[in-house]
């Protein structure tokens, strides 16, 4: 049974409540439980953390073990290249995941330091980009 | 049943042949054939063309009345507004596809007008990436 | 009496289709109807491709019999320096005209390759920029 | 009977004196007679100032009650916020028109603040720009 | 009795030992006794963080429910596009102040993300900015 | 008591014309009577004009005997290093305000010259950004 | 013998007519008639399009067998990623030449997507540089 | 006897009074006055102002009948596209003069529109710049 | 006795696992020691931190009463503001250090915002470049 | 006979020992005297110099007398205005010649100074580029 | 009685035979006679190099006992920083002169390295520029 | 017995004249003397020049047979692509040494061309930097 760590980054705790006209109205608890029961072949695990160092750490923490890394990196997606390091650090492969569309928002929002050393991107399907994440595995 | 079309770009035509490092050794058209047994819910087109002009009349021909379009840009991802127009113009929603990972690559790949107006993005999953976008209808 | 060859670049047999908001709901076939009654006194021609090599082989073929080329290049505008070349390349004069006012849309619109090598340039009054452009003449 | 105003930017007092090679050498009060008298119906206004201030003045004055205004805003057109702000701020639709083809000299006269805000430009025909944009009413 | 968040961002622990010739040599703690004291209709609440999560954290805890969070991110001003969602993901309004004119520094501390989506920016009154801040409400 | 000087600069005279989704509906002399009132103990003077040149004539007339200068440069903020030399040349300190958050509009209306030489900077607040800055006194 | 392929871009068809002062007054197949002569131990084959798609399918139809391909993309040198992509996809060696020195010419001339793929580089000696390319064989 | 036209630009009316470790502590007017008697071959003729229209009114009005004018377009040096057209407009050689080194201050000084069109240009000698420009003659 | 803070930032806690073919495979903990044992007559400290809120953390404790501390800011060399202010706003000397040479990596890793308050700067002599920093002392 | 000279600049001296998977193991000298056997009827020399000042000697030397200049400019071509400015300022035509494609190469390695003034260009043939060169003659 | 040293970089010694329509035809030695005779009471010297280092050696060698540099860094002025230290480091005032009106000829030429370092600039006087230089002494 | 070949570039010959507040009072010939007795047990050559060539010069006669280069390319290290090449055209390992931190000057010191291809650089230690140089042998 693969092991799979599913990692969401800044503000996404706030899923449910910030700007829903964006990122939907759901909490991404609710949908992880969901996931769960969609998935039943895979160990899932859910961690999120605001703090780009906790982020990293969880990352080493799996990245030796795990089977893969789901990761929605929030902001940092385009200010940290220590999660840049982190990742192309760790032997585990690493799928980037957004919910919206970043492409279609501000000009900062295109750079992506995760993609350079990402195994694959998925982006703008809503919460089912965590979706078809998974169906990759 | 939803109708999709799959539209290739530029030199996609050499897949198999061409830098098979990096695209893999199989044909689009065999790999077509085995995505029509595996959705067989879907009623599945395909076109390719390395002409801009055509992959622009494919999309206005289908692009009021398909269900989707999952299209692969190649090299006019970077460099096609007029791409970018049709998508924006027609009403079928359209999904972006790479099979390599276009941000891993030279810099000016990381630039795609065609994700500023695409439904969603799915990149590096080799030819797994169009079944994806399949599985994501 | 004079020949004049209208040249509507990409995307623009949507038009009446294509977001009608920006480019109102008229097709330009019927609109180029009520141009030839409204200039009994000249010789008009209509072409349009999404192709952007037939947009040169139109301007070549016209380009040293014809007393004026009008074109709208549409998305060409801002990417085809062989756009740009066919035009210094022939002796015809050419007016560029846009539909809407580009300035006023994305950045890229704001960057013509044509308007460099362009006789005169007409923006932003909707289809009855090529009114003015044929009034001009 | 509309009512129009026709604004002059720095420098264009020196029509006629100024590079004649570029503008020709006719003055543009005297065009402006004869523009008079080739538009009965309109009720045509002209002031030129080089000072960017009273040009903001000016717009402001007719900018609630004129049906429209013609400006020309000379090296002002590159350089102005306050003008864009003036255009923006008023009521009257502003068509920008230019003698030259400005894309066809130094880099810096493409970029237009103006362009932005007005309804159409007019670019490149001679002193007949003002005469098309007075035609586009 | 409206609620009123102060968050400090980084180094400004340091307040009254670094750079006293740029920050004054007085702490933050002793003037937030003397705010507390000259605003006695406020219930005044303070943070300081060097943790760029944590400041998210903080502003998640109270940003539903207080009415006004006047914040200085210190550095995280020009690096933290995740504070810029923490605070656009919120309800309530945030007053970015800074003690420092940032204009007048180096060229990097011109670019604020936070600026963009506060309410209010304060800049360069010293200590007094957090003051005028608070009297803003 | 403190002699001030209140300057406005270009369409600020358009108050409560100029979209008023913006900068609201009143006009700046009926805030300035409220002002007067307001601050009792401030010698308060107003002069607006729309041209560089008369700005900088004020500020050189007050900028060596008033005791501050409040001045909102409109859009020769981003574009007159002429208005930066006058405030840094006088004596008199400046603080600047704005009245919308001009770090939420267009990109070239961040950038302040201004603001590298005022003593302080407020933005945002509507016309209270005013009232604070006389509160800095 | 070694096979040859001599593919022209857009515009190039126009040569003999098109700017003569810069590209000469010999028409290509004229040229090419003497190259021919002059090189009787080449098979030599011409092709010339103005559509990027039909140079692809040129490049794909004799990349594997041909044992070289001499280049003229003109304007495609600078815009086509995708005929650089055909170039570095096929297996045959690919002789990029120009006519014109194209970095005395107008700044956009001077990038070449075709330069960092091709084999090797002849610019500048009008017609010859097909000759020099074909004597480098 | 040559007529000779000296204009100051932008704050140069502060002279004596602004900044006097930069520009010295004398006033141009008395500074005028000694050139008037080191020069008694030269017919000499002073005019300052803020105002950039009345800049290009003054430059216009000699530009065609004086022998030489020399300019200190202070601030409008590097953001006046409407002085140097008005320079290019004329026909009296220009000599553009500078008080303190330019290039030893901030960088957007470095940039001066006028030095493209100005005959010769004198920077960093004091006052003697406008000294050593007369020589020049 | 001087007391030396050795500090790491974000990923060195990989070090030995982490790419070994930049980096080696020895852990730091276990160089720490040696560096004990080779540098008897320093207090040698060491702490590591992913997260850039605790490296200020530390920077802030020792800063005032360390003699030196040398720190190897990994990823946040290119992005920390903060940690630029940290260090700028503590007494101690700061030495920078990295194992790999930087600047023969990504272009984004030549940016380093610490080298500019660094006292001194050591690049690229593997885990010797912490040997140097303390031998430098 | 004609008199051809050909230069080389930085580094190509160790033309054999350096990096000679890029440009092969033969030095220049064995090379010249094979050039000079295959072209008996031109009369050729060689120079080489590190120095930039040298190879301007050379140039104005021979740049007024001899029929043709081939040179390699190794590193100056990038960097030298001065070698610019001496091709320019002689009579004799100059080819530019590089053994290696300085297009797949660093991205300074893009940027050539000489070419802007050079009457061809040939790259990438190995020693051959100069062979070319002297049969482009 | 002043020493002063004239300096001439690359290409200079080219002068009346290099683009007389830039430079004029008179050779540098027989002006610099005549400049020795116009000014008697100078101790005039003079050197010329093509080589960086040569123009460094002579600045060295006179820059702590003449009384003052006067130079003309031809092509260096836009690429030495070295010649930029060399003045910088020495105790002699240097003036920079050029013949021509650099800022009317490539963007290149723009930038001085050595202005930012030099007492004053004259710039576009032909050979008339040093004697400005000299005059301004 | 190791050969070590110390080099420095422009400029450094002033060393104990030039700017002493950033780089001290004691020549390097008199340091040199100091090394030589501190490092008995290295070969010490040591090489001055200001011309780039001869540096070149000196990196092609050592590079093949020392044991290691030390070199402080002074400005050159900002603009010589050829030394670059030199250093990665020999066997030798070169280590770059800087005696001030050139960070913290101006923008144009951070660009270091020798950096991209040296073995270890060393910052900001003064002299120093020369002695933890040879220590890292």
């Amino acid at each position: 049974m693969l092991k799979v760590q599913i990692i969401n980054g800044p503000n996404l705790n706030l899923l449910g409540k910030r700007e829903p006209e964006i990122y939907g109205n759901q909490s991404f608890e609710d949908f992880f439980k969901i996931l769960q029961q969609d998935f039943p072949n895979l160990e899932l695990h859910y961690f999120q953390s605001n703090t780009e160092g906790e982020l990293l750490n969880k990352i080493h923490e799996v990245g030796f073990t795990f089977d893969a890394i789901i990761i929605n990196p929030g902001a940092y997606t385009h200010t940290s290249i220590a999660l840049r390091d982190a990742i192309s650090g760790v032997k585990t492969p690493v799928i980037e995941v957004h919910i919206s569309n970043t492409h279609q928002r501000e000009e900062f929002r295109k750079k992506s330091y995760v993609s350079e050393v990402a195994k694959g991107v998925i982006i703008g399907f809503g919460l089912n980009s965590y979706r078809l994440a998974l169906q990759s595995l």
